[in-house]
């Protein structure tokens, strides 16, 4: 089982970003956590990460026929990407949003995403262990029969 | 560690209502995985569930000063209940709002949630396995120094 | 064929209750004609009433391997029971829902029914009348091959 | 007693059109069955159909000194025709509405009635049944002392 | 100088028709009154009603060459006819725009007129006297320099 | 008879100020005609002018006993202004409300009156003429019987 | 005279309960103040809570005969329950509403209240003072001649 | 203690204005009755009136050092006047918003007052008795410790 | 092959009527081009114009079972027409919906499109040619396996 | 070059009201910046505040011919006068708005200006510099060829 | 004459995406249809294609001394580039707006364009067939007189 | 003191693009003046452009260490990138929003900034000029105690 995981715009600055919201941890962290949850879970895990819309647009496409279904934050393009959503779409992948922040107790705009209607499921608001409980959750999506 | 699960209305049909929306593991089903997962994570778990909104804004007031936190699946009150936003800020206790089905890929009124500014967090969309994952989460959050 | 008949919160008071509104029959009287017409049109007729949404959706939940169809006066939860509306589909009964008042003609948010798009349909704004015209509607819907 | 059925645009076509939505009778079917079931209640029963809205408008009027009352299905007219709801309360006389479809199960725009708020009451999603029902309930308006 | 005075939907019923709120003079004491007042301003008054769109915009096309403005009643038209708006302004004369009643006192859907934008100036409220005193308005307006 | 007139802010600059909007006609002229007219009508004419929403409140309520009615051309304050809706009814006189452009032409907030559902009725779009309109749609208005 | 006071949901936590919003008064002071003023203005006081609706509607039903007006603190089911409101009407006792903290302050969704277009007069903000002055504002509505 | 009372516009009519609306107690019938209950509860309490927006803000500029709290009514001043809203927030003073009607059972503009999130607390609907019980709860929101 | 085209309201003054906005084309030249075309492709094109939306529901309906697809340009009714899509709909024909003019860089009013939803496809902006695409796209549509 | 600053209402208490939002500088401290920086620019300063929307209308008049420009901070009126709107329009001179606060990280409300349409430009947020700002910009577009 | 064609993002999987909404044909058979269409009607056509916005408006920019014309499937970023609507704007090219698939039957985000109000006109539905029928307008807009 | 411009997507046409909304000045010319002034007042100025989105996040992310604030036209992007609101936040430095043109007399989509809420303060409408103003508002705030 192979499993991409993609982190959106402005997440290189984890940790030294606005603790208060986001938490102290940081993007490397992060990525060591996941790769030994997915080696714990038989699952390879890949990371990539753009400020770039286009870039991840990109990364999706390249993704389609190379791993089973993947984990995003999509930071702020959640928000104002439909691109995005047409691009994950169009790669027919399963995909889990995953937020560090509960989006839902801040700004109004930040309520809607344009990717969660398309996702198997969404997870927010547990800063780092978001990322952890979006990666199981997908795994177990794509094992139950 | 003692964690309250919360199931809200119209819970007990689970595994005969609608399988395609909720899936089909029943609500038996969901406690038992709950109960043991506690245990592996070193928490006691107790459970209730209740069609009515008096009854869960009673149960919650009783939870207050026994257990250390909260996973509810609020169900249909999500949308509708500003009761049980103001009993679970009124309990003061973190909790996580889980959910069966993908919300956001419903109906519009299913979008908005008077819980989830409140919450630790949300997870959704992972049928039987939201659960197991919120309460994970939980555990986390409580954990966290 | 069974049926069962629900009425909402308040509807106790019928007859003495704002007759400009809702006419002046009284809830028994209602009830007499729906069980007259049920044995008319061969349907054997139960009834129901409770104040607390908890309650009628505790009810739903035990009716469904009972009867064949429900007409229900919802009253006031038709415009905010989203647990209603969860709790019929969850049924997976055939309903009418009926009003005694002519709901498009009073306050505007009398005019969103939170139940009417799961209802086979509705029948409104005829007093005592409305209940028989569904009971009969209800009736004619089940015996269509 | 003397009641005028009219049915709005595109009505022709019944049972013919869109047979999922609008069901299998034929208007011929349904103007049958609304003349039998006012002889069987005492009621002289003329039908009038016309696709033009100006038409229906000099038909009311027409009306206005000749019946007692109208069972009206204005289709499409019944979200967009100010001037149906002015001339139907320019002639005075109680009106009933009905559909064949449930509306509130539709398409958003059909929700809203310029009509509702001036009839006795609406009878909406059974079909053929709507008619018969919505004449039943007219009739019963109608003999109320 | 030439005038054409167009009524639209249901005024042929003026005087029976809801004289609280339109007043009790019938459609023929308007155009009597109208035809006078033309006279003693030097203007050729012609006049037509019809309940039809379509014979309205018929008409509109017809007047086109022949008249120097229009007085119209667009009745309930004005709430929804962007024909008669586009049908008006395709005509290129100078209109004035018409009410019996104060639109703006009723029925908020009333606040909105699809023709007053196109128009010379508005009059209502004042019965039969917003014909007279809308022609006076026209003609004045075609007399400025 | 007794009539005022009442001229709202910004109007003395009138035949100077956008003259494409507004007409080149000065208050002084305007206030000449309506003089006259009130003298052929056979009534007398009061007029005030202020820029001041308080001035024109203390100014109505000194009218209150003195005069019939009221024309009043409330300019910027027919949007804004609650205050000048509820002293005109706590006056308790007719009165017609005009404006010299066509309001309904212009920037979406002019489409809202907070006065006109009081009024009698409204004349706009006819330059100074609005204002002789008006005072002749208030006199025949006090003349009904 | 006859008064009743009652509590809607979550109010037994009062004193407890975020004591910067609500105030630091529990529920039994509150309880005792009323029963004195009660007293010292020639009332008697009776009093009731309960954090479910159906109760509260039951409760009101019981109430319809025996007392003369009722002050309400329906908290959360302020801005969620129409039935509140349909009980409250059915019952026809003049009622004043009253809130602890001053919801315009609030959550945007805390600004709207089904009861209170049906409220004799709302007193908000002032804590434990605010069913004081409730209740000497509906004794002094009872006592208007 | 000392305490001002603010009367915003068209209060001066007051018993003549509308009595059904505003009751039948004059201006000077509330002056004496607050000065009276001041005088009562031990606050000396002064009373000024202005139709003026600016005076009102000018007069409760100079209160800032003068007074320990107001009462206003602010009237149609309540829906519009975002300058009384910032010039109470910068006098500091605590004030409480009293109207004589319930207007929350009024046209759909006054439900929203720009003064009331800035507000102690506000009293509607009780007539006379709003000013009453509103200077009774300031005094008891001074003496709070 | 044959192919049905039809105008809506206020198209026979094409080419006189705003060529600024509508271009210099007449309706003759137009109904050449399509003849012309149809010709050149292989398609009998027949030709309906009409100002009346009943006319316009009657034509339709006769096209029923004559011809394979439809051009429309529905002109003003496009924006308020429910009655033509569900003529539309019913007739079970595709069909392509044209405009002379880029409605999207219209008034706000003329964004929305009842018709487009159940259409092929719609061609806008380019004149007359909008037509001639119209057909080619028809064309092209109904040859597709 | 003549340059008049126009001080709206509650600016008098600058300094001493909320520092925290509108800064510690005195309007006379702003004052005597402004009267400095237009002499080291080459233009004559004169000022002028009010509390009274009239009042700063009848200034805007008397300035009309006096004037090259104006600077303004409406103040609480930016959101509610569309009569300074129509005033500044009138006197037809180019004028800057300018506002202390960022006025778009406060309330909602504070998002919309009826004047910054027909402003030259705006500056807000820097405290007393948005005077000083607004003012060179005022000047630099005054002496654009 | 020179056209250049622009792909917006995610268009690269054309064919293998979603064929049921963007139909079969794949980037490089609408590319050679465009191709050998120009040639047909004399134009020399260039295609690009980028997943990135910043691209599309590098390549618009570059495009502005070099072209007649410009065809463009904006794909989502049509509904959410204010920024490609500016470059558009700012190449001052004439453009076409193509989409494959009939963007108002689906969802409801996806019937606003930033981009149409600027374009000569749109064409959607057509499946590949809309860049062909894009292509004819496009040539024959730019050949118009 | 260091400051970073920046200049959004579109920007290197100025001059040549639509002058009469964005002025005659070139990039160049205001990137010379910027740096003039920066030296006059004391600070170094750096300047950045691009069109890409992605681009600009990683200009910021780099930015943040480097200098004491940001000069920010963010043209297009200002109205939908919620990812350079989240950018700038992260960045932690405080910024400047400039636009050459007053944005609030243009489209209404234009009216709304995702970035002016975390803003120092804007400035905009001035031309070339705006980024100079904005220079001086940047520098004033940086050297305030």
């Amino acid at each position: 089982m192979k499993i991409a995981v993609i982190h959106g715009p402005n997440l290189r600055l984890l940790g030294r970003r606005e603790p208060e919201v986001y938490g102290s941890a940081t993007l490397e962290e992060i990525d060591d956590a996941l790769l030994e949850l997915g080696e714990e879970l038989g699952a390879a895990v890949e990371i990539f990460q753009s400020n770039s819309e286009g870039q991840l647009l990109d990364h999706v496409e390249e993704l389609m026929d190379r791993v089973d279904g993947i984990v995003i934050n999509p930071a702020a393009y959640t928000h104002t990407s439909v691109a995005l959503r047409d691009g994950l779409a169009a790669a027919g992948l399963p995909f889990v949003e995953v937020h560090l922040s509960n989006t839902s107790a801040r700004e109004r705009f930040r309520k809607h995403s344009y990717l969660a209607p398309m996702a198997v499921g969404t997870v927010q608001g547990f800063g780092k262990e978001s990322y952890l409980l979006g990666l199981r959750g997908l795994i177990a999506h794509l094992k139950r029969p």
